[in-house]
């Protein structure tokens, strides 16, 4: 469990770090060494012939040069070629009988009889079936056996002409074929794979309808998924998760400058203390206690205060709390922002509303592909949303429960359950599973909030849900730093450990408020999965901390 | 030095924090806290007379009620009026006459007998002068006085009627008046503040001369401005570096997604042993010890290897090093971006020679007015770049070197020094202060860096300069899970400590390549900044962890 912390130790890509000097006579000691190891591997294979990757050299075959494995000599930048290559994506009819170059993964093999092959290639989630037939002019038996024998998941290039077939094709995405006249291996894979990209693939319908039957198919499991993410993530549906988690980041941010937000960056080593509550990660810091920041609230607010106006910001936050739910993590990425407000925290609700009506729009017109493939294997229905997001009061919604037969404390928060239980009673009544509850109680939110101007046993916040369950929470922030200890105070917070945040507050400080939100979260309710483990790229809970 | 930590500890506005839940009579007792207290400002000030905000009502003022302080109730949100606010930067000689509502900090106040007073107002960094005369019709004496009696930095409303003076202004940016008719202060700051914006925003040349003539004007610590962030970022110089820092990110993200990268978030909590090296931070991660990451290295190859062809991140990385230079930081924005190679680490450059070139074109182009407000405090000359990225190899830099006469290790690496010389050298033959140097000495690059095909002393690597100073590093990467071992072992590395990464290329892997940018080093680089911590919001070096 070392190995990233001590890969980290090395000297990174990257600028700062410097690495110490080594005599000459090392220097050249290691140049031998190296050489001498790349002569072995060259000698496995044979020497290319040509600039073009060559590297079986059969004096029985013909077309000896057409295939085998590629010596490493050939993959260390040797030469620029200048050759075209074509993406598996891009593949239709309309390149029928064109001559392609592709690179890509061998996904599934299968040889019929001794003089033919077929490969499926894969590249980023796409599929084109390759076929290899033994004919004079071309293609020799040897090269089919060669096909035959790499093993799944290995990178290969493959030359050929495409084809287009009567039938449709089913075990592949592309509905065009390739006739293989060159094929290369580039990187072999081990033979035995811990998880077979097939199973990874398989969709939860078919799962469901072999249990059904009494049939056994290999289901594989969340655990095993994320010990071996480097297989994992190459299922067409991850491969549209995180694409379409990219975009929505990219959405995100387009609407936060075209809205004149400012991009920054705030730091996640903050000062700290041992007194730092428990959901904290500590560390020492050159001497100093210090934590990992849990949300860029005081420096988003500190930059308001800095005259940028409004300002966002994406990255990491980190939570130590002992959570094993279906929807939290120790490390998740934030979206954040912070505004001033002229007169109401309604102008915060009214760029969350805009905001998530742009990003489903943008994301169902922009993202079929993506979303089509994490449908195949996890089906689910489009987001029912509003062109004017909905707003309810939190007593609207406490009413609404009751009078469904569900009692709340009025001025306590919802729990999980109750959160659900809500969302189905507006998507029955308003026809929207995305909505803004507002006006929370005082009591549950924290100390920093601004309270009511009519009733301050309420709070001008906001959360806002999609299918049921919470993704955001926002609010009017407290501006006045009497206020602000006052609150505090009731919080029963020791004013003293908060002073040089309210001091922040006494240079000038506009009223203001923001939100966050959850970047996995997003992914995973708009797609209704049932895990937030799916739409983080490298999950990190309390049990998990690689790969 | 504990406040972030404590605030951080009390639920933040953030999806997974849940509040524990507070008794009613808990919370009754606090809502009549807050009446009390709210009360208690209002009473302070005159009750509002009206949706709109007032705060003043003498009698003996017929005006009272266009000028006060604003009421803390008027401030939480209590209406929306839905009035329309004017941005100081968007103010000029087309909206004369026009009458406007504008909300700024009083950057300068100046009362000139009893009947006038004059306020330069500021938003963002833009500023406008205000003016109240006292005239029968509109405002009168009081009111010249409350105004001359707000203290600088208080945010104020203004509301007026725009006018064009004769003389051009030089005491503000926008080229109009406004003659004020009302003015509400909103939040004042305290009287003696411990930065003055005036002296923070003073030009180096203004400073400059006013040495030579032996004049005393406040110049303004680094360590001061940093301690008052809250009060330094106001500048106009700041203001426009954290937009152009906004911009160069932004820049850099939708060319990486024009060209097929896809953006990911990897973990900043990876892994870690004791024997992790003196340069990572270390913490307890629920009873594992980990560390945080100091570059997106092993993630971004892991997730080429599953499939994502062409990958990009913006994060914090982390170097535990005890740097003290004008160029290092313990936390700072990574750039970094990995990608399948084809043929040869040249794809790689060729991205970053289009990236930087469009980066540079864009910022020039769009940020004129930023650039003009770090120019203005900060002289510098604009960059000079090629339309195509010169590159010369690691050999030439060193005959160049060598040839003004300065002998350097032709299989050692460049120092900081060397590094500035080689860049005047190519300023004054090339005409450039931006370049690609590639194919380091082996024996100076990372273990997992390709050596070169026809000389392996040498290695599939570069770093790329901006006025003479590195800014980013990048390389073709050993994708042979072999190879890597024997890199491994000649770089000293305990293999074992290394199996997981290693283990990552055997699930077939394409040859791959990347880079890592300082977004910082960018920022103050193409501004010709003397120190990374003008271009870092809130820099953590090894003895600054706050604000």
């Amino acid at each position: 469990m070392t190995t990233e912390a001590d890969l980290q130790s090395l000297s990174l890509s990257s600028p700062s770090v410097e690495e110490p000097k080594k005599s000459k006579k090392a220097v050249k000691k290691e140049a031998a060494k190296a050489e001498k190891l790349l002569k072995r591997q060259q000698f496995s294979s044979a020497s290319p012939s040509s600039v073009e990757v060559t590297a079986v050299d059969d004096a029985d075959d013909l077309f000896g040069s057409n295939y085998g494995d590629v010596p490493i000599l050939e993959l260390q930048s040797k030469t620029v070629t200048g050759r075209k290559w074509t993406v598996v994506e891009s593949m239709d009819a309309e390149m029928k009988d064109h001559s392609v170059l592709v690179r890509g993964r061998a996904q599934t093999i299968r040889a019929v009889g001794k003089n033919i092959a077929f490969v499926v290639l894969r590249e980023r989630g796409f599929t084109i079936q390759c076929i290899l037939t033994a004919k004079p002019d071309f293609v020799s038996k040897q090269m089919v056996k060669f096909a035959a024998g790499i093993s799944r998941e290995s990178i290969v290039d493959i030359e050929g002409v495409v084809s287009v077939p009567e039938k449709p094709i089913t075990g592949a995405s592309q509905q065009v074929e390739i006739q293989v006249r060159k094929i290369y291996c580039i990187s072999r894979a081990i033979p035995n794979l811990p998880i077979n990209i097939e199973d990874a693939s398989r969709s939860e319908v078919d799962l469901e309808k072999a249990d059904k039957m009494g049939e056994k198919l290999v289901r594989v499991g969340q655990d095993t998924r994320l010990n071996y993410r480097v297989l994992d993530v190459r299922t067409p549906a991850n491969q549209g998760i995180f694409r379409i988690q990219c975009q929505v980041e990219n959405i995100f941010r387009q609407f936060m400058l075209s809205e004149g937000f400012v991009g920054i960056h705030t730091p996640k080593l903050i000062a700290g203390s041992s007194e730092g509550g428990s959901a904290v990660f500590k560390l020492d810091y050159k001497g100093q206690s210090a934590c990992l920041a849990q949300s860029p609230q005081l420096h988003k607010q500190i930059s308001i205060c800095g005259d940028f106006g409004r300002v966002f910001e994406v990255g990491p936050v980190f939570r130590a709390e002992d959570s094993f739910t279906h929807r939290h993590l120790c490390e998740f990425v934030g979206l954040d922002a912070e505004m001033e407000i002229k007169e109401h925290y309604s102008e915060v609700m009214d760029i969350v509303g805009r905001l998530f009506v742009t990003l489903f729009d943008s994301l169902n017109q922009n993202c079929k592909k993506e979303l089509d493939a994490v449908n195949m294997q996890y089906p689910f229905e489009p987001l029912k949303y509003l062109r004017n997001t909905l707003r309810l009061s939190f007593e609207e919604g406490v009413q609404m429960l009751k009078e469904t037969g569900v009692e709340v404390d009025p001025f306590g928060d919802l729990n999980t359950e109750t959160e659900r239980k809500l969302g189905q009673i507006v998507k029955e009544k308003y026809n929207t599973e995305f909505y803004i509850l507002h006006r929370y109680p005082l009591s549950v939110r924290p100390f920093y909030t601004m309270p009511c101007a009519d009733n301050p046993a309420y709070s001008n916040s906001f959360d806002v849900f999609i299918r049921g369950e919470e993704i955001i929470s926002g609010a009017q922030r407290v501006h006045i730093p009497e206020l602000l200890i006052t609150r505090a105070e009731s919080c029963g917070i020791d004013v003293k450990t908060i002073s040089s945040y309210v001091d922040s507050f006494r240079y000038g400080a506009p009223p203001h408020g923001g939100f966050g939100v959850g970047l996995e979260r997003v992914v995973m309710l708009f797609c209704a999965l049932n895990n937030i483990r799916k739409t983080s790229l490298y999950p990190r809970d309390p049990l998990r901390l690689a790969p």
